[in-house]
């Protein structure tokens, strides 16, 4: 599917990159179906920027001018100014929104598809390009509650639009996972919250082993384990009652467990079943401070999340204002690149409903004449490359999935004829007023 | 308009992004239409495939992993295997075609739209990221005169589309130009044409400077800019008129014109007025062969050239396979950086139809409902982002542009109401059944 010789950067063959087109249509669409206005921001950020929140676990792809460097100039400016490309589109979002603040109405509701970077190793096999699209509220001074109600339900509706299955949105919330892992006594809830995040891809053992070097005893690591292991309906109760169990209820614990419960009601009372509690999230070392989310796509599992996110209160500020907001990114390339050619095709490879074949090159312009007159009905049409004979015209736009072939009246008394080549039935038409069938005009979407 | 912090680096406001979108939306239309099939490349190209053609006059960013240097390990691999950003989007295409070639029918017709990098320095007010709007047409072994007319006419229909006003395309072709210097004795043809390239830029006087520091005698340099300024319908024959007058009729020189009176005619039958020849185009360093492009925006001729192109023959080749290509290329964010708001902008600056009030956070699912409600039928809603007194929600709507506020029915027998706050009109309103003016249900592009 991925055709770039080089790994990490995917590129999809034109149709599958008509369908990814396709989709992000939905996308776009469903976003501003619900009020979010369209942003894109520049691609590079200084890397103080990048760097802002302290330790990142995304590689950054640093730039430099190839002609500074032939000239043995400096490079532009001091080390922290200097320009990296940006790993996610949130880092991005909070310094325009400081950048414009006075420009702004809040809360600000936009979105945003573009391509991110990270520098990984090339040999990890993991995307070091590719498409994210977000929504993200944000607010000024406070970000009330519902808006983390909203983000999730605009995310599983636009999902749904994609037609590429069930998705379930899974949610937790920092400070009860933060507060858990302080009440129990870790020595590190940091490193613990880190070493929770990792339990779908290192399973529980994996886990223990890193609690334990973060410094907890077996029964802590234990108690750390079954709380990462409660997801479902039942999964707020259990943790309280694990809590209480490990004299772990502090005040984070019950204001994120209230928080998180509110969530979770409100979710089910719009959207029945798209939204349930996992408390194995934790978003690593993300910039998150309150509810933290992730998805799956049903029958996908072991893709990881296909689109994550949370709240955070803490990135946006400008001297005393702050600037809280809350998120979900879909990493559409991850979930295309499962997706795209295995569950979901273009009908054809080229937008071309109608090639219209050439008699001769002299006769050249007539042909382009009738091409001209089907795209001002908006029928897409092509003229043949070369006037080879009809035989070799016609398999050209088989080999296209062309569906229809055009022949030019030959002389003014003559009459057009469009043949269907799936059927072989051929009909005399007047390039005025000859539709296809709708269904044949584009290409589509078509489940595999 | 451009609001980013970075020179070079521009960012448009979510209303002109609305408009760019929609601009974007139109070009892709009328390249389907016209059987072009979309295409996305990544970003990066290895430094060797970006300097394959030896000398460019692109500045060109190379990526280094900020990790990799952190650790002091070396860069990944050799210097030229270190990768750039793209600064166009023909190298790209050529590295696909020659990597999928197997996989391909000729001729390829792509069209490709997306961000491409220079890495100018900042202070010299230049785009350092700009969105460029391509269609190529890519054979194999050969590529048939006709498509040099096929994109002049697809981009002269696109540029039509954005109802930006009237474009001129402007051809000349390489050999005519390279045929005349060589005929004319100039010791280096090449720094010749480079300093025609420049004659708008830098005036007559400058590039016979540039021709004299190329050798030329002031006879030459006089011919040479009398060639330059050649333009419009009578120009092929002064051209020739003018060679023959200084024995610089050389087979290239005969050969060019010929071609380009051939496209131009096939273009005046088409599509009268939109292509005129203009001897001054040069496209100086780039990889261009036979015709080459550049085009006037009517009114806005200091801007420069908003779409150019032209015909390669030698930039994809493998093995003994060669694939000519032609294409034009629009440089969109210099276009839109000019009718951007100023031309034209969107009819409000959210895509929100109608703000639904809300009564008070308790009563916030009602007022959800009536959003999903509206939703549902392609009407663009929201909820009031806080439960307000409703002067204040209507105020937030009027901040954003959004034309009607509802009110949702407080009790079972009550009615919901729907207030068009630009004209004050307020009337009952049913959720499953009330529409708006179809000129309101989304923002649309106006000129100003």
């Amino acid at each position: 599917m991925s055709r770039s010789g080089l790994s990490g950067f995917p590129e999809w063959s034109p149709d599958l990159r008509w369908v990814e087109q396709q989709l992000v249509d939905r996308l776009r669409r469903t976003f501003e179906l619900h009020g979010f206005a369209p942003l894109r921001t520049r691609s590079v950020e200084p890397l103080s920027q990048l760097l802002r929140k302290g330790e990142t676990d995304k590689e950054i792809y640093v730039l430099s001018r190839l002609r500074a460097e032939e000239d043995g100039a400096d490079p532009d400016g001091e080390r922290d100014d200097r320009l990296g490309l940006h790993f996610d589109l949130t880092v991005p979002l909070a310094r325009w929104v400081v950048e414009n603040a006075g420009r702004l109405t809040f809360p600000v509701k936009r979105y945003q598809i573009q391509p991110v970077w990270r520098g990984e190793r090339p040999q990890e096999g993991r995307f070091r390009e590719f498409v994210q699209a977000d929504v993200d509220v944000v607010g000024s001074g406070d970000l009330p509650a519902h808006h983390e109600v909203d983000v999730a339900l605009v995310m599983a509706e636009a999902l749904g639009r994609l037609d590429v299955g069930d998705v379930r949105i899974r949610v937790s919330h920092r400070r009860l996972a933060e507060g858990f892992l302080h009440g129990m006594g870790l020595p590190d809830p940091a490193a613990g919250l880190a070493a929770l995040d990792k339990l779908a891809k290192i399973g529980p053992d994996g886990v223990a082993r890193l609690l334990e070097l973060a410094g907890a005893g077996p029964e802590q690591s234990r108690a750390c384990l079954e709380f990462a292991g409660l997801r479902g309906p039942g999964a707020l109760a259990a943790a309280l009652d694990l809590a209480a169990r490990h004299g772990a209820v502090t005040e984070d614990v019950t204001l994120g467990a209230e928080r998180l419960a509110v969530l979770l009601a409100a979710a089910d009372d719009a959207a029945p079943g798209a939204v349930e509690a996992d408390l194995s999230i934790a978003r690593g070392l993300d910039y998150y401070t309150g509810t933290v989310y992730e998805t799956e796509l049903v029958g996908h599992e072991s893709l990881g999340s296909v689109c994550s996110g949370g709240r955070y209160d803490d990135l946006a500020a400008s001297g005393t204002e702050r600037y809280p907001g809350v998120g979900l990114s879909i990493g559409l390339t991850r979930l295309l690149s499962r997706v795209l050619g295995s569950l979901v095709r273009a009908s054809r490879p080229v937008p071309t409903c109608v090639l219209v074949a050439v008699d001769s090159e002299a006769d050249r312009p007539r042909s382009d004449a009738v091409a001209r007159s089907l795209r001002s009905r908006g029928i897409p049409a092509d003229t043949a490359p070369t006037a080879a004979r009809y035989g070799r015209q016609i398999r050209h736009a088989d080999r296209l999935g062309i569906p229809f072939v055009w022949f030019p009246a030959r002389g003014s008394e003559a009459e057009h004829e469009v043949k269907d080549i799936r059927s072989g039935e051929q009909a005399p038409a007047d390039p005025a007023a000859w539709q296809p069938p709708e269904a044949d005009r584009w290409p589509v979407v078509v489940r595999n």
